[in-house]
């Protein structure tokens, strides 16, 4: 990050209010945390070894030879690092592929911890060691053509073979070729398939089968294994998703994972006792997903809007006096500053999930399960809330740069991209709020019962307050109440909608499409309110970790700003009841602007805090020095087509063309 | 079109409520429009010459030439089947280049008419003449590395020199170079450049000047010109967006465009009459843009995610029943149709903006130019309120297809890329808002004067009433009212708030900046209540001109629809000053509900009535025939990366890698 800093840039790190090292401490988590995520990104970034060309430039096929390439180097490193501790490998790893995947991620982070998982220790003794030496590389395929997140809608079939004792692996139809699978297409030579059990033409549904699916010797297809990559994407250019047809294919009754369910040599089916204890890896990997793909995105995409927003000079405020940086105009913080407080605000529920989920793992361990509804509904209320906004703030932030931020040099189309799929994987994001609310729903009716409802439903058991205190000096206290008061009445709407439409002699399955709107509407309320009082709770921590005066009250700017700006976007559902007055939405609406204002000054160094560097951004808008114009021309001249000053194009199509044209 | 159909889709389209023929008239404007569609399509799209390679699977360089090739091929039949008529030109281009640019865009949008426009009688007849046969290829180069919509801000130079009657064209700084003209970096060989005219070291504000850039004889750039590509972009790949950079490069005297400023040989500057005469043309590239990037980029994704919803079955509604249509589900509909309702309310709004541009445009030829202002700010809130929304929509249709709308087999993440840079070009949408922002507060000043305002700012003359008259049975009467309601309290809450500040001792120009928000917020409510309204008006028109019941009752479910949910989205601006009650809300929300109902057997008939061709969808997903499944595979199978069973970098990088391994 060395270099002359642009002197625009300069300015504004020159009156930052707070001191920044206790707040990129609170980002991490710990100051612990953030000199290990210094230690690892380090090493990755000062490597010389993976000082690469920027994918921007190359074909489909060099980008994925290139990934290949720094997979395999990467993998070395590790090996002679020494690295073993997950969360170091996981800073060292993004900080080699940022917003990208390597050719092996699913072989890290589906085939391994699945064989952890589902394997019996037999089996486990079998396959690990080659899979964690990379002997074998696998990759985990479930979605298919015609079906992704309704898992029992999977049409590949496992019929076992008592004969033989083998299991005939097989694509029945078009719909059930395995469909996107990462790292499928080329890369890996294993993989975990998950199929129907069909056992004496009985089906036990979906579990989760090994299958050898190309040579160890020179990598060609199996026989009766038809596989390829799925073609060109919105993103993840470099990777291979892949397609994959079985004819019959046969593996031995072994190679079925039978940790929890198993097939006996005689075909015997002996059930799983506790299906619901594979909740916990979804909760985690979904807690990874708010922190990386909805929080850290965004953040990413934030940095770069706002730091090219303190160089980029435009049009003028008052007549004459030059033109004054695009952040100083209003418009411009009241789109970018809501992005830059969201990003915080998704950090702290992401940290807040994490935490919840490792206090309710050791009461699973314990046993002790009756946190997993809550947890379940939790995670999936959270996982689409904030990947939905994260995307839409994103987009705000490229438009934010103007022109210049539809180019690739912006690099915010490719954190975009990269984030995008996020929406739709471990769960469409529809489906994910239905989940949530048929779950939230169930807690009204106990609540009813006068049951006592855990954690983040607890607010479910006291009807809120008819009136909104909240005054001129809006304060985190009073907006928590809102968001609290807007879930508790919108989830009371969607449950009494649905109860009528029952009563009204509707088959509940019927009422629970036909109240869809409402439900979805409940369970995104739910999912506002958690973050908004995750982030008041993370300003509780810190003043009581005694986190610097000047940390928190920049943060609680952050906070408030994050309410302010929900209630404005969605004043409506507050107004419902009468529950907010005109004066009070006034003092919402003054309350915004304030801090506007108030945050200005700090804007730069609230994205400098998160610390990602320039490598990782891969902006030229939104490099560190801000020398922006200085090296956008240096940057398109890596373009192909300036390779040459004209293009063979020329010669072929175009002067032929006007020498007949000259003529005429 | 032909081939067996999908038996779901087919089922669809059995039993669509109305009269189709009809409805597509009322798409394209009349019968007659309709006939010259499909027969300037049809000539293009069955044009065996034109039945190129999707660019999905090509690299930069090929897409680049792919795309020059087809555009001389184009220009060549142009000429051979003598089409002249510029909407004919339009609609055939448009099927040979669907969602993308040609080669020579800019030459026929941007540098021909501005010789038209600005060149003098005696400059037309040199150059016209060549630009028209092609034997010069031009592009418009305004904006530049740090400058965009700001155009009094550009930096490049155009000094005059009495000695040698020659203007020297000068790149004086890094900010200075051309950046983002289209065609530019390759393919043209002159180009108009706007620059800041200089006489005898006075600044004269940026005019236009006609400047060869590259060789006749050999395409090289000319002496004391840079150029080049400005490097990948997040679409139009196939376009060569260009930066120039000029050393002291000499052009004639004649070559400042002079029909309305003028610079005679001793230096003698001559000013335009009337500025304001060129706001005309860039009033018609607005209607433009709202038809062709606003309303129909997003009907083609509805088009899209509503066919392939109606042929994706997933999950389960009624348990055991099987898996229904995506469709069928309420919460899909709630995503899908609202898009395609708004995709028709642009629609309707373009056509008003043409009709109004062509009847103002014959008033300023009789030297009435009092519209104007009115014109320039509804075209303004317009752009930006439809491109806007426009995006946001396309992007719900991307993700209602699930995992497969991140392919690009879904077909919109390249409409979407496409249609994105509408939001920044021709006006950074924010400084969009602010410049309607700035005729509607003139406006209520001029109503409290006691003047009639025009057309569509008339509503600013009559306080609405003080409660929506809305019932249970919502009507469009009443919805258009409260949008005019809504638009009237907005507007008038941000002039309010300006005089505040004034009066409170701030000056005009902070005030402005102050009140940006509480502005952006009131030109998009005047551009929302402008678009309902023309809703309202077209099924008037309809009605009037003897529209079969059938298609005005389908239409009227639409318009509904597109202002209930717009009534939904924003309820708290409706719900301000108590103009809508809690139970006038409820009524919003059942006729919401009511109307998706409605619109669901007629889905696949409203959006098959754009009659969009496959090629031009580019979609597997949204093919007409409903084969999404079938054709995936084949569509997957010609990435670069399945040319080969086993990929180069397997023997480069894996296979040594796991050997070495494999020995451990």
């Amino acid at each position: 990050m060395a270099g002359t800093v642009n002197p625009d840039l300069q300015a504004e790190r020159d009156r930052i209010s707070f001191e920044q090292e206790a707040l990129t401490n609170a980002i991490d988590g710990t100051p612990e945390k953030t000199e290990k995520r210094r230690k690892y990104a380090n090493l990755a970034l000062n490597d010389p070894d993976f000082d690469m060309t920027s994918y921007n430039f190359l074909s489909r096929s060099e980008k994925y030879g290139a990934a290949v390439e720094k997979t395999v180097k990467m993998i070395k490193k590790i090996g002679k690092l020494g690295i073993t501790d997950p969360t170091d490998l996981y800073i060292y790893r993004s900080h080699i592929f940022p917003n990208e995947s390597t050719s092996f991620t699913l072989h890290a982070d589906m085939f391994i911890p699945t064989l952890m998982g589902q394997a019996s220790p037999k089996q486990q003794s079998k396959w690990l060691p080659k899979a964690l030496t990379l002997q074998i590389i696998g990759t985990y395929a479930q979605t298919e053509l015609g079906h992704g997140t309704f898992i029992r809608g999977l049409e590949t079939t496992a019929t076992y073979d008592e004969k033989t004792e083998e299991f005939v692996i097989h694509s029945p139809t078009r719909t059930s070729l395995k469909w996107w699978p990462g790292n499928l297409g080329k890369s890996t030579n294993h993989a975990i398939v998950m199929a129907q059990l069909i056992v004496k033409g009985q089906n036990y549904g979906p579990h989760p089968f090994i299958v050898q699916i190309r040579s160890l010797e020179n990598h060609m297809p199996q026989p009766g294994v038809t596989l390829g990559d799925i073609g060109p994407k919105f993103g993840y250019d470099a990777n291979d998703n892949g397609f994959m047809q079985f004819d019959h294919v046969r593996i031995p009754r072994e190679n079925m994972l039978m940790k929890h369910s198993r097939v006996e040599p005689d075909g015997t089916y002996i059930k799983a006792k506790n299906s619901k204890l594979t909740y916990g890896t979804m909760v985690f990997v979904r807690s990874v997903l708010i922190r990386d793909v909805a929080a850290l995105s965004l953040a990413q995409c934030a940095t770069i809007a706002i730091r090219y927003s303190c160089v980029r000079r435009q049009s003028e405020i008052k007549p004459g006096a030059g033109e004054p940086k695009v952040m100083d105009y209003r418009a411009q913080q009241a789109k970018l500053f809501p992005q830059l407080a969201t990003a915080y605000a998704f950090l702290f529920v992401a940290q807040e999930m994490e935490n919840i989920y490792f206090s309710v793992n050791s009461e699973i361990d314990r046993g002790e399960i009756d946190r997993l509804p809550e947890l379940h509904g939790l995670s999936s209320a959270l996982k689409a809330f904030t990947t939905d906004w994260a995307v839409v703030g994103m987009e705000i932030c490229r438009r934010s740069c103007g022109g210049h931020g539809f180019s690739h040099c912006s690099g915010i189309p490719k954190i975009y991209v990269n984030a995008l799929p996020g929406v739709t994987y471990e769960g469409e994001n529809t489906v994910m709020y239905l989940q949530a609310a048929r779950y939230l729903v169930k807690c009204v009716n106990m609540a009813k019962r006068g049951d006592q409802l855990p954690g983040s439903v607890a607010f479910l058991n006291k009807k809120p307050a008819p009136k909104s205190s909240i005054t001129e000096d809006v304060n985190m206290v009073d907006l928590v109440e809102a968001y609290r008061a807007r879930a508790y009445y919108l989830v009371h709407m969607a449950s009494f909608e649905l109860d009528r439409e029952i009563k009204n002699g509707m088959a509940s399955y019927d009422a629970w499409n036909e109240c869809a709107v409402a439900l979805v509407m409940a369970a995104k309320a739910y999912g506002h309110y958690v973050v908004v009082e995750a982030f008041a709770k993370k300003l509780e921590t810190l003043t009581n970790n005694q986190v610097p005066a000047s940390v928190i009250g920049v943060l609680t700017l952050l906070g408030k700003l994050y309410a302010l700006h929900g209630i404005l976007e969605n004043s409506g559902d507050f107004m419902s009841e009468n529950y907010l007055s005109k004066q009070q939405k006034s003092f919402i609406y003054n309350g915004f602007l304030y801090a506007l204002k108030s945050l200005r000054p700090d804007a730069v160094g609230l994205v400098d805090a998160f610390e990602f560097p320039d490598k990782v951004l891969d902006s030229v808008l939104g490099r560190y020095d801000g020398r922006v114009y200085e090296n956008m021309l240096e940057w398109a001249m890596k373009d192909e087509l300036n390779k040459t000053q004209v293009h063979e194009s020329y010669f072929k199509h175009i002067r032929p063309f006007v020498k007949q044209a000259s003529k005429l």
